[in-house]
């Protein structure tokens, strides 16, 4: 028999907020490169691509649990040089209030309709790498009604490492059968599968911009294949159950 | 310099739901006990007296981490013995739809309104011993507003705990004086303020019924002492910051 599904977790940068339309716009806003569009995409490709080997230094074991706030930080410096920019000429405050456009991310157009959608028959939350005070004033600044707030920092660990998927769903006092993983990247929810939840993929084409290759579409019969949160929120509460 | 206040976190059983009459109710109404509304309301007494005792043994290093509702399943099973109830000749379901009970208390009157007024300047979660999942099914149920659910299951310790009141705060990327400790007992904002945390005091006179004797006075000078949480929110919310 198959178990009655009782939540949606989310992946959030990327699936659920646009990561780079909203750090570009405030890298822009914030002066420090200049005015050209162009250019702060890059920066925020840059600043993103230092993401993953950020953390990586955490799932090793190499470094201790350490908040994304505090790896976007240390990347966000290192990016500043990359483009000639030295950040110890730059007031502290001003260098927190940029790190700070990951807690401002804008959602992408269907998410917050699909999200309420889906809390109206299931839990909603995320399960970003983001830290709880980043995903907490997103959902603020954004209007996502998550019913909780999960994730990396309070499981310890990052995706997509499988005690992150397990906790979770421990957490909300479900098997992991009970849980669905939805994500724009196959990876993860190929690491959600491993772990036993079940997988929706949001199809987000433009993530990366209008020349992106990674993701344009499922590499496993993933439970749901959706063009949007809200196309997965109508499908799912259509559903008998 | 007075640290600007960013965040209230609750307790939630007494300061936030009325569990006693929200027990008694779900027992009078699963039959169990006979239609007695005083019997109800002795059995909720009994049932919550075995609470403390129960996390006690986890606090002490005797029991590893258990949630609460597993704490309060084995506190039912002795409850209903001390009633003359044998639960081995009840259907598992039965008692399991009983101890949710916990998942379902009613806000006291004031409470939706007294956190959403809160919720429009400042940060609001759950710090209660409740585990996470049962918090969530109570906000559902209830409609309150939490912007994240947190509390004993997060951190790993029930209160009062020091490292409950300190690890709340930094998951919050808050200092502990950026933090207000809500609750209707004195004895958990003398651990908060011990942490560090500024507190405030809500009279619920009525939360053990008619003839209650403990907490119907604040024990210290508390930052904020008010009859509701309404009248937190709107002292709260007038003042400059």
């Amino acid at each position: 028999m198959t178990a009655k599904l009782e939540a949606f977790v989310f992946d959030v940068f990327g699936t659920v907020v646009d990561w780079r339309s909203g750090i570009a716009q405030e890298v822009t806003a914030s002066g420090l490169i200049g005015p050209d569009a162009e250019r702060a995409f890059e920066f925020a490709d840059a600043w993103r691509r230092r993401y993953v080997p950020s953390f990586i230094e955490v799932n090793s074991g190499r470094r201790p649990f350490a908040k994304l706030d505090a790896l976007h930080f240390e990347n966000l410096l290192e990016t500043l040089l990359e483009f000639g920019v030295d950040p110890l000429a730059l007031p502290e405050a001003a260098l927190t209030e940029l790190n700070h456009a990951w807690h401002r991310l804008p959602p992408w157009p269907d998410s917050v309709r699909g999200l309420a959608l889906l809390k109206s028959r299931f839990v909603i939350a995320p399960h970003s790498n983001g830290n709880l005070r980043l995903l907490l004033d997103m959902a603020k600044h954004g209007g996502l009604p998550w019913d909780a707030i999960l994730g990396a920092e309070v499981v310890g660990a990052y995706k997509p490492v499988p005690q992150s998927y397990l906790r979770t769903a421990e957490l909300l006092s479900l098997r992991p059968d009970q849980v669905c993983m939805v994500a724009a990247h196959n990876d993860d929810l190929a690491a959600a599968r491993a772990c036993g939840l079940r997988t929706a993929f949001v199809l987000r084409p433009h993530e990366h911009g209008p020349r992106q290759t990674t993701d344009l579409a499922p590499t496993q019969d993933w439970d749901f294949v959706v063009n949007s949160i809200a196309e997965l929120g109508e499908i799912a509460c259509a559903s008998p159950g």
